[in-house]
């Protein structure tokens, strides 16, 4: 992996890196914040963090104000692009943003002409944290958060990998993509169109299958312009309670779906996470 | 005015207003946080945050990670444009980044054709906060800070007119203007060639001139690109130590230029600004 840029942020550092991934047969960037005095002989646990639609590595690093709260929690955070990028990968014919570039979904490809690159799913759950635990002074416990299509993405790795990562948590998450307009179009092309290939990406299904044992955590916004239509948290709660599996979703009045939301309530998720990660 | 967005922030509101400005005659665009339990009965202090080159209302708003901090202390923050826009507005032949739009350096342009919309300087001190106290559960105690080019305003500004603002302070701030490059190509633009013109507007001559009594803070990251040829931070200590003017300069090793910085200490300095403003 190669360093492109460093800045040093709250004692510690923020680092994005290139590398050449093997799944996705591209280049891929990704971002790492690395909390003060994590060295080799004093390593650090992980929060992957998944952006949502059109992000980058960057935008989480720039916006959610996470910084602060993983330097006093000493916990190193991976924000990872969101799709395969490059000249030779796959993009939406129309360039729509929630499709191709931007729009990996998290999952593995097996349609032409996404499969060739778009592996996101195996790229975050093996890929990456092999490298990142091979490079960097951190541990191999894990825990994993995200917002919208990230928070799907979070919530589906974290289920279906619960020996992977120690707690899940999710910021407006398209719970239940088999069931909305955002789900039908990335799982139908990326996966086909047989839905019972979609039912292992969808965290609600996956929590109505059995009872699971991963600490969750949800936050939504009731202003949230997409609540109704594309993430129907709802079915969270009604799939968990079918398998009496715990969960917490807390419903914020007056919250919208930007990273402003996020912002207010990521201290709470860090401070979720290093309880499961022994930091507190 | 009129709000163009509003979104819900840790228990209070970013919103974002446009304006006719009569000093700029033009369109101006400015954003507001306002804490928690901010009515008329309870009306909150004013930051202003002056954001340097090539920035607009929003960069601050989305990178600082100020609102946590201010949500708690009951301050409101309002960051204003960094230039008069629209395409009446006259800006650099070639675009460049660093005079015209995006680049008004908080003076009253004196020389064609700057001269019709760039009064950056009446707009900051008297208009914009006669329409933030006009409008907004505010009262009239402010405080000032700003970044790089709105370093230099918060300074000038905030020494200028010190029975308006409480206190000031400043990251990485292009400190000596009369004497650096980007100072030279702004002042030499906006109010000519004459430079006894410029000295109102440089902080270090400024605080040679005479005592001031306006607390004064000031942070610098070692490892800015621009340290040694735009911002001289060591002019400010040197001027202030001639006429016995107390000022904080925080020099950090290994910080750059970026929000991330600013992010870094952005608390502490709210924190400077909220014990002279009585809310600590």
């Amino acid at each position: 992996m190669e360093l492109i840029s460093e800045n040093r942020a709250f004692g510690g550092r923020h680092c994005r890196y290139t590398h050449q991934s093997a799944v996705n047969n591209c280049k891929m960037t990704f971002a790492v914040y690395m909390p003060p005095f994590a060295t080799e002989e004093n390593p650090v646990p992980v929060l992957y963090w998944l952006s949502g639609l059109t992000c980058t590595d960057e935008n989480f690093m720039q916006k959610a104000g996470a910084m602060k709260m993983a330097a006093e929690l000493g916990m190193a955070i991976v924000a990872p692009d969101t799709s395969p990028r490059g000249d030779d990968v796959a993009d939406d014919a129309e360039g729509a943003y929630d499709m191709g570039l931007g729009a990996g979904f998290y999952v593995n490809a097996t349609q032409a002409p996404w499969k060739a690159n778009y592996q996101m799913y195996d790229y975050i759950t093996q890929e990456l944290p092999d490298l990142i635990e091979a490079n960097l002074p951190v541990t191999r416990e894990r825990a994993i958060s995200g917002h919208s299509m990230g928070g799907h993405g979070a919530l589906v790795i974290g289920l279906r990998n619960p020996e992977r990562y120690v707690s899940v948590s999710a910021f407006s998450p398209i719970a239940n993509p088999t069931n909305c307009p955002w789900g039908h179009k990335a799982l139908g092309g990326y996966l086909g169109d047989d839905q019972s290939a979609w039912q292992q990406y969808d965290a609600s299904v996956l929590l109505a299958e059995k009872t699971h044992y991963v600490p969750l955590l949800v936050e939504q916004g009731r202003a949230d312009q997409f609540l109704t239509e594309q993430l129907k948290p709802e079915a969270l709660l009604n799939a968990a309670q079918k398998t009496d599996t715990q969960l917490t979703l807390n419903m914020h009045e007056g919250y919208d779906h930007s990273y402003f939301f996020i912002a207010s309530f990521i201290d709470e998720h860090l401070q979720f996470h290093a309880g499961h990660l022994g930091l507190i």
